[in-house]
């Protein structure tokens, strides 16, 4: 099964990148633009039965490796 | 609305990183994964009226500035 592993900095965390492309959208002339926050994806294909144990073996891979808890939060998403 | 634009290496172009996080992956016991690419998210707040046009202006963005297109591709997802 496919996931996406979503880590992006925690709210109050800095994210000049962030800042930046929201800047650099508006010159663009994406009006429409209220925040940006910059961060890493994961595509990570792994071999679970069904979406629920793909969730969790995700989980355990952003807590032991990908994700920084003090500075960022992830999200996992099973893509299918 | 919510949206998160992700980025991603296309197929058939080299990821040393997520061929380095693969193999950490691994080492830390996860023999579940199978392949793993890196890419950038970025969640982005647009003022938007309804899903489908929040859609439609990720994507002017991703093409316009997030996206390279000769290395990468890119999904939108609406959070909400």
């Amino acid at each position: 099964m496919r996931v996406h592993i979503c880590v992006l900095p925690k709210a109050g965390i800095l994210d000049p990148q962030g800042k930046a492309i929201a800047g650099a959208l508006a010159r663009l002339g994406h009006s429409d633009v209220l925040e940006v926050r910059a961060g890493k994806v994961f595509r990570v294909d792994v071999s679970a039965d069904d979406p629920e144990a793909a969730r969790r073996a995700a989980s355990r891979m952003a807590e032991t490796l990908l994700c920084n808890p003090v500075i960022e939060d992830f999200e996992v998403e099973v893509i299918g």
